[in-house]
């Protein structure tokens, strides 16, 4: 298969000449060359301009942009354009437009505006897909292939007729029997036994909460149906295009939650997705940084592309400030330190008109001449330098759980608690650790775990029988294993498992929860110790395990918050809370200290720490969040400054290094 | 009419075996018996489990259910099984779905998925009806009927066409003529007046705000309905069950709002209901306590059925807390003291699967070897032990008026403010004197007020002429009458009462309003004599009445807040405003004082007495709702531990003496 | 043209003689007479009472009804009644009901239930306005004609198919090519290019974000629909009755967004309006005066009609309390203050029933016998003794710049900040500048602004070329320009003004910013010299200008947020954050110092101070809104107390004076 091009780390973003009269073109190539760029994605929403009416195509001024790049030797990631039809399509099929929970039909105006499940709308984009393949396999500028864009980022859940269909013949598949769907969906209550398949519906808008595992199941078939439309599309790519890399572009962002991204990762040659920073969070920097160990560990531990991030501004946000002088080459530095070899950005050209005119871009609006635009051809020019650090790898010795069945289960109808999020416990411990210096994998629970010396199962509500014994096996091969609150409570059919929760991990902590006590918002609770918890409280008795904290107050007053087990060579921890950033920052430092992890380095607060290393050395990547002048202790070459630094380097405010360690 | 089973309290739960395999149910008779249940309700959600297809019938798992709950001595609820369709019927039959205010079909899914107004709904559950009484009419362990369960709870209001014709000829039968509904509603406003019955609608989704009497008549129109249906379903049993008492299971919560449960009342055999406590309201036992009361007001007097409540958490609240230890007795134990005479519990054993799955249970998830099992066993002792109780009286001097029609109209649309909630006047004031040792009566403004000392008339908003006249003569035959703010403003057309608020008291009370000034979310106003209102004030103006407090500050610094007159042998007392607890408890004292209103004894704060009544004696309920251990002056035979007491006694946290008074 | 009546001030309000019995009547002229109404509003919603089913008219009490009012000396605003369907008509019609931005049917039930583009609607409201026209335009009370009421009130925006092909018309008409409309939308990004007319839809809920010049669009569609209708309207009755005025009653209120009065204003014979108080503003009574000033604004600075406000309490916010004693009579006369020459309120009586029972009036519920319509006989006499005022005009070297389209845009999607709103900068720059005394005229980018020595140029968004210019050219000649943050950002079609913002003024400035950092609500930024920003910051370079203020922190530490360049004889202020009030405030007072720009008084705190002018000399209109006595120094005929003040006057708490200047 075609290598991904370039010496340093591949630069670019979105491309959309359409936007603009043929004298930018030019324009973008001199801007293009001057900043480092490297590649471009091309055609993600060209649909409209390749097929204006339908069976007339224009790939004309295609043909002429991919020349260009070429003639100006900028890699091209072409984009099957199938990502949002043209009004003519919608307009003469209206069925293909999604339909949302309450019944309301999504209209055409925005973008993505098409059923997951419609075959009519697959044979359509398929045929575009054919048509692109077929002209541009042998493009000297095509590098990768790009499928559609963001799947399910706006038309899932669909809950049209359409869908009702695909969804029966989905259970069908899944269950074979009626009598195994009632049986898992626990469809005795509430007189909800099916009799015939035909009278199954999506958990459409009902008079009061709907059966959860039906839910569940619905999160479960709108991802396997996009995935099916995605390797439909593979397919007639790889036929036409057998040696260039076919991706599409994931969104694992704290806040998009559609799609179960270790099913899908197997079909991709090449992980690439996309990230934006979120203002609004308490700590949106380590959300960036849980995010690209989470997409490193879809990617195997091999390295991955940031297909789009944001030089600056996002649009979609309530309030989006631009990011500080700086932040646009510190937040591309930190996805390079989590294991991205791409860095691609939306978009190259700042739009002056339509949705996304407000978003940043690698030109801004103000062109040229502008700090932003300088700051971009900065970040090229890093870029270039650290192709020493291209297929390095990141080790850990810690891994965090991360499930998306478990998180689309604890987000259902009718919990113990709407005002916990599963994303919550899982961040908090990947925030404190890497404060401490400590890198973490983001792994499913069905990665092997045995290369761990921590594994942190936080609020994995949703366990099988055999993550929960590969987890066991962990802590009794000598795995520290810290399980939180709230996890291990069912099964995959999201059946509670009896008897004392919680069920899936009972025996391992050797602690038995008889009731919850979720907390209110803004609720906490003393714990012993000086410590408070907040989020959630349970009712635990201690079978076999040691009591390492208490609650100080409240009806749990006196009952174990924190405990410890000693099992086989390892240890489990249970946590029933989640203590305050300092309770639990202190407990995650015994625990590594117990385990033997030892922090990268040692850092100030705020300052990020990662290590890259290869067959050839080693690169340690410092980044400095604090708007302080940082002294690292560090002696080797800075990829970053280019210039040697030790025995100790002083880091600007808002920047980062990256040291080739002596 | 056969009597409802027992010595004891009947203690037990909805039963629902039909989830659990059937070696499960062996087991379930061995822990029922260990709790000492006495009575189930069965087949509440079992439609599809009885009629799996349309015409096919599959009741020999409920025969073998009533033959082994027989065996075993429970008595059995047997529900009519039409709370909710199978999957068949509204597939076959979508037009039996609800539909809600703004048009969205409410689909299957979930539980109650059908329009009130349906003939076809009801044939076919009339159906249903007659199968099961023809069926089980004379089986031992039949001891009562459960009409459907918790009607309205979700399907009301529906605003589909066949509930467009049926409110036509709901207010053809009201009004008449179309003159008749053109003055009720007002409709020479707003164009609205209608010359043909077919133009009429529900209100549905419009423009801007309703007519407010037609959202009133649609209250009324959907609890007229769904009663209508309750008694078809009566009449069916009856025919073949002449000697069964018949039920259904009111809701008498104050979030549950739907139903006129004073219209509801003369049709059951006996008053049943089921309440939940709700975790985020600022007194949530307290209003535990005056529900009871309403509910003890409902039957007129006499025992009733607590149906369900909870052991411990539920399932449908923001976030939902397990109850401390002992709150399973302490809020069983509160409802015996304001008249219940049984104690069911939603359900038996917790669900392992569906929408109900983390909703508390008899049988908690834990199973047998926890302490909620334990406290149940308990409980189910303590309910035996409580055999002298049964069919005492709860005797009260002071009368809380309560009305849903004034509810439903106050809560209507474009009112002075939105801000201010009907329940709030009468729950602080029933809460205040229950903190005081101080019974009250939860009745209907139409009640014989004349045995009352006092009777409190909490923001009744909408009077008739009759229960105006009523009161007042309370008042006159030497009652303290208290009328609180926004009482008496308008007609049951809710036509307001020209010349001058509160039109259907100003006599009353020799006050006159002129203008409402309600006061805004988290406003207050300070009062002479130190207090402060909150939620309302009101320009008053004496006309014939002493002045007790005014306003200190604002628009009607100097006005009259609190007044009082004498007028006949009694006084009428005028709130405008609601003033602090410290304030009204107060006040509420010095009525009780002047109207020779005695505590049931005297208590510390957050100890609740009440106290049951028979010819056989007297029993004083105590409940200590206290996290700190009470003593009690009080002598007797205490039927909670078992044992005599007196002169004192000291009373644990969270628990309850029953205490037979020598 | 026939003049409007009176020898004062017009005062009277909306009659609706319909809702009441024949008796009340002659109670109401009675009522009129000792309250000094001179006119009157007829017909608003009586079409269902004029045509009660299809061409069944029933003219007879609306002929009493005239005769009456004539025989009393009050004239006749007479409504054409077109505002509102009855309820046979949408039930014979139900296409003309509009649909919701979700789709959802709004039905009838409420007012305004009509779709704005229904050509079947038009017809029919136009049958009736020439049967209206035709009837009463000779009859002797008639003295002006008021179409429809408050259009677009609730029926504004409409999405549905008719509205459908109707945007499409508007559009073609516009654009006359599809590739003109593809420009201007930006349609080349996200696949929306259309290459049919047919094609093209409202913004209906889409996916995401919708298009913002689509959006921006559809406002202007909106308005320019409604405006043709009202111009339908106009024209037939100007052809039964060319000699009587004809206005509608806009809604100059901040809350009230869908139309651009500047369109609709060259179409009315005298502009009228409405406006209400809202109670939850921080400064309800600045926002009477800016929203008087922009009427003026609208008129061309000639008097204005105050169609309705309320004489106290209104019904549709969520709390609505009444207005404190004198509250009528000051919120009056601050309108006569900026230029109304008649005060109308909604309505004579208030309503017993339907929607807007707790609206007040004149006639409260509590009747003659009440303070508030004692406090309305005092204001009829106020109004007859102010005739002198009649004609005169308010002059104002201040102009604050309001722009509809700007608001429109600036409220699209996706923009930099959605926690911003248009209204903020102007109503904050016209506030502090009315608690110095200093009037400020609201007019149009498009108005003249050669006479103003201030021109404030409030977040103007969106900005012609020609409005830009002539905005720069008004520097030149020598008045102080205020260029707010986040003006002249966009061109008409919402394209951005590339190569720095803000494009339109940059020059003019010598400022250019080269990005956006809005501020999140509650967020504030420390400025040079002690303020404080609030609302938004930008990163602004200077080019050619003084730097009058910086930040003090944060990512634009050290950058400007205020500047000055002398430009011609003028200069040219920029603001990139909005100050607080104490700095704003003294920033505006050395503003106008330099320009010359005097205060109309010294004024206390909390006292407002407006002049108008006429050939027979001058009016100093001063309105206590403090709670407390205030001392003026003012000499000569005050026509609110009938007395002669001077040198100094006490002004009660709550109230005014109009002083004859000597």
């Amino acid at each position: 298969m075609r290598a991904w091009p370039g010496d340093g780390i591949a630069f670019g973003g979105d491309y959309n000449p359409e936007q603009w009269p043929r004298a930018i073109w030019d324009e973008d190539m001199r801007l293009m060359r001057k900043a480092g760029v490297t590649f471009v994605t091309l055609g993600v929403f060209s649909w409209s301009w390749l097929e204006p009416t339908k069976g007339e195509y224009t790939f004309e001024w295609l043909d002429e942009a991919m020349d260009l790049l070429h003639a100006n030797g900028i890699a091209v990631d072409l984009a099957t354009a199938t990502a949002t039809p043209p009004p003519w399509l919608t307009s003469a099929y209206p069925e293909i437009l999604p339909v949302d929970h309450d019944g309301h039909r999504l209209w055409p105006g925005s973008r993505q505006s098409w059923c997951p499940s419609s075959r009519l709308y697959r044979e359509l984009a398929l045929a575009l897909t054919e048509r692109l393949a077929a002209r541009y396999h042998d493009h000297p500028a095509l590098a990768m292939w790009h499928v559609s864009n963001e799947y399910a980022c706006h038309n899932l859940p669909c809950y049209c007729d359409t869908c009702a269909i695909a969804f029966r013949a989905w259970l069908e598949q899944r269950y074979a029997t009626l009598d195994a769907l009632n049986n898992a969906w626990g469809t005795a209550f509430w007189s909800q036994r099916y009799t015939a398949w035909e009278d199954i519906l999506p958990p459409r808008r009902t008079t009061t909460f709907a059966n959860p595992t039906q839910v569940l199941d619905y999160h479960r078939f709108g991802s396997d149906t996009l995935l099916a439309f995605y390797r439909d599309e593979h397919e007639v790519i790889r036929r036409h295009s057998p040696e260039v890399p076919v991706t599409t572009n994931f969104m694992t962002m704290s806040n998009f939650r559609h799609l179960d991204y270790h099913d899908w990762a197997p079909f991709q040659d090449v992980i690439s997705t996309d990230h934006y920073v979120v203002d609004a969070l308490d700590h949106p920097r380590a959300e960036l940084s849980f995010h690209g160990d989470l997409t490193r560990g879809l990617a195997g531990g091999r390295p991955w592309m940031l297909m789009e991030h944001s030089t600056s501004a996002v649009n979609w946000q309530p309030v989006n400030p631009a990011k500080a002088p700086g932040g646009t080459v510190l937040d591309s530095l930190t996805h390079v330190a989590r294991g991205a070899d791409t860095l691609g950005f939306f978009q190259w050209r700042q739009s002056r008109s339509g949705s996304e005119k407000f978003h940043s871009a690698l030109v801004p609006h103000a062109g040229e001449d502008s700090d932003r635009f300088r700051e971009v051809c900065e970040l090229g020019a890093i870029s270039a330098r650290l192709g020493e650090v291209l297929g390095s790898h990141v080790d850990a010795d810690v891994a965090v759980l991360w499930d998306y069945e478990a998180l689309w289960a604890m987000s259902g109808p009718c919990m113990p608690s709407s005002a916990i999020d599963y994303v919550t416990a899982p961040h908090t411990v990947h925030r404190l650790l890497r404060d401490r210096g400590i890198t973490c994998d983001v792994v499913h629970p069905s990665a092997d775990l045995s290369r761990y010396r921590v594994v942190v199962v936080p609020s994995l509500y949703l366990v099988s029988d055999e993550d929960a014994a590969s987890i066991a096996a962990a802590a009794v091969a000598g795995a520290h294993v810290i399980v939180t609150y709230f996890s291990g409570i069912s099964d995959p059919d999201d059946h509670v498992r009896l008897g004392g929760y919680p069920g899936a991990f009972r025996d391992l902590l050797g602690v038995r929860v008889e009731e919850f006590f979720p907390l209110r918002t803004d609720e906490v609770v003393a714990l012993s110790g000086g410590g408070r918890g907040s989020q959630w409280s349970e009712d635990a008795r201690v079978v076999d395990a040691e009591v390492v904290t208490t609650y100080a107050e409240g009806p749990l007053n006196g009952r174990p918050a924190v405990t410890r087990r000693s099992v086989g060579s390892g240890t489990a921890w249970y946590l029933g809370t989640l203590p305050d950033d300092t309770s639990l920052g202190s407990l995650l430092e015994e625990v590594a200290e117990l385990a033997g992890v030892e922090p990268v380095t040692t850092v100030a607060p705020g300052v990020e720490v990662v290590r890259r290393s290869g067959s050839d050395g080693s690169w340690l990547f410092v980044l400095n969040h604090t708007t302080a002048e940082q002294e690292l202790t560090v002696t080797g070459h800075d990829l970053v400054s280019g210039s040697d630094v030790g025995p100790t380097h002083l880091l600007a405010p808002l920047s980062a290094a990256v040291v080739r360690e002596s």
